[in-house]
């Protein structure tokens, strides 16, 4: 089971590696700053993390807690995950190969072979990069990374709220969190608990959780919209679904059209550029879908900045 | 005098309006991550400023520590100084006027309204704009702010370098500050004095600072290059200078592609999006032209982030 002793020891393996993870900024800034009616917003600038998303903490913890085999390790992904396992093999001077679909772009292609990954690109979808990958990796025994579903993929993610709290001296009194797969909130409310209010976000169009919630259990979703890049799981993580279910406050969805806005306006205002996924939370309090107190402190994490920044202007 | 006295004053005004500027983040990295031999690199993110540039702190200083007419304040600018003042000026619900040369992007002149400044358009190039700007200050006697050589904009700018030495607990072994008119470097260095080395970085093709020390006066010089727009400046403001004779250990020229490469470079593997001018610092730690010793600490201040985002892909 994920919980803070987990959490707690997931960060001490990962301190075995000083120079790989990097310790993100948190921000503070007075609610009214940002046009909100609450005390204070934390900005937890994730998306500065090596890899630009918060899954290096947890793609690297994955290597370390497992013997790593000559073949390496291997993952279907075409975004955030895939980047984070190719830095973190690069770092440990492991081998690494990622699988994607037909449809991702050169450009994603191209960032995995520049940090060292052997790119295989097979299958029309994602499902079909996947089971192509489970197959390789009953040949070459490499060790199996999976985007979220896997314990030391969320452990490693609460490293972020258990960084957060340290560095604030205290947690916030609510966390708004995107979700996919469901690895980074897991993780976040795994360390969090029943200490402050942990808050589920997703688009309209990726609502794996929320449609979890409504069904009492997880079932397959379409995705779409403008986050599907990074929140395009088709169904919440096995271990994300359990610790929600424990410790998640509530799960909200939001329009892609206040996902861009926010941002957009995360760039114009605050000069943070981040990609869609990043930007539900300020999403979710500027259009009061989200409504803190009035001396609530709200925390936002940035989860992430893989996109093409000229979409900002 | 600007000395560590006077930035210690601003500091206690700029409190005043504690929801107005931001405590910026200071991260901190290994230098290896960067590839550079040295300890540690301390990154002040100064561009997720309000204004997006370390400006707003010596515009709102500027504006604390004088008489407001009901005629507000006024500046020739077409950057980052104009939008500063104009973010101050709302802030404090005071009139703004900025004068910007016909060669002016319209983008900039849209945000300076975005800020409500009341936008005058006028002359072939700044020196225009600014001899046009004065004549009207006289019909108006609205406050003058001047982009950088101003007490209370240099040691409003000093703030920054007394911030970052709270949040580590002490001061780097060197910093290195990019230069245009002088404002930057003449509040960091005042604040420094001899505790650290400060190291003036330019542009090859906008070296205001450089050039001075060679003639032994201030001079002016021809500019041009890529982060012209933030360091553009003819000829180092008399405060920079000044203070830069007493605490500045070294002016270092740049190539503009330098800069370009080391502004992509913080995009995509810190993916920290910032303008040139941000830039100088880690061109001069991965060109060499800046050697730390191998146990330094070398502080970049990354001043600003008002750029197209588009030219980063």
């Amino acid at each position: 089971m994920i919980d803070r002793n987990a959490i707690a020891a997931a960060r001490r393996q990962l301190a075995a590696q000083p120079d790989f993870l990097r310790t993100t900024p948190l921000m503070r800034v007075p609610g009214r700053s940002l046009g909100v009616g609450c005390g204070e917003v934390w900005l937890k600038l994730e998306h500065l993390q090596v890899g630009g998303s918060f899954k290096a903490r947890g793609m690297l913890y994955r290597l370390l807690a497992n013997p790593l085999p000559e073949s390496g390790v291997i993952i279907a992904s075409g975004g955030n995950a895939g980047i984070a396992v190719a830095a973190a093999a690069r770092a440990l001077g492991v081998r690494c190969e990622v699988f994607v679909p037909e449809t991702s772009p050169e450009a994603k292609r191209a960032r995995l072979r520049d940090l060292g990954a052997e790119v295989v690109v097979t299958g029309a979808a994602y499902a079909e990069a996947f089971a192509a990958c489970v197959v390789r990796q009953q040949v070459t025994g490499a060790l199996q990374a999976h985007a979220y579903d896997q314990p030391e993929v969320v452990a490693g993610a609460g490293t972020l709220a258990l960084e957060m709290e340290e560095q604030a001296g205290r947690l916030p009194d609510s966390v708004l969190v995107s979700v996919g797969g469901g690895g980074l909130i897991g993780g976040v409310a795994a360390w969090v608990e029943s200490r402050a209010d942990v808050v589920a976000l997703e688009p309209q169009r990726a609502p794996t959780l929320h449609s979890a919630r409504a069904a009492g259990q997880p079932v397959d979703v379409e995705v779409g919209g403008v986050a599907a890049d990074s929140l395009g799981a088709r169904r919440i993580g096995a271990i994300g679904w359990e610790v929600s279910q424990r410790h998640v406050h509530d799960a909200l969805l939001l329009p892609d059209d206040a996902i861009r806005a926010a941002q957009r306006w995360l760039w114009k205002e605050l000069k943070l550029a981040v990609e869609p996924a990043a930007a539900l939370g300020l999403a979710a309090l500027q259009t009061g879908a989200y409504r803190p107190q009035p001396q609530e402190t709200v925390a936002l994490i940035l989860c992430g900045a893989n996109f093409d920044p000229g979409t900002l202007a």
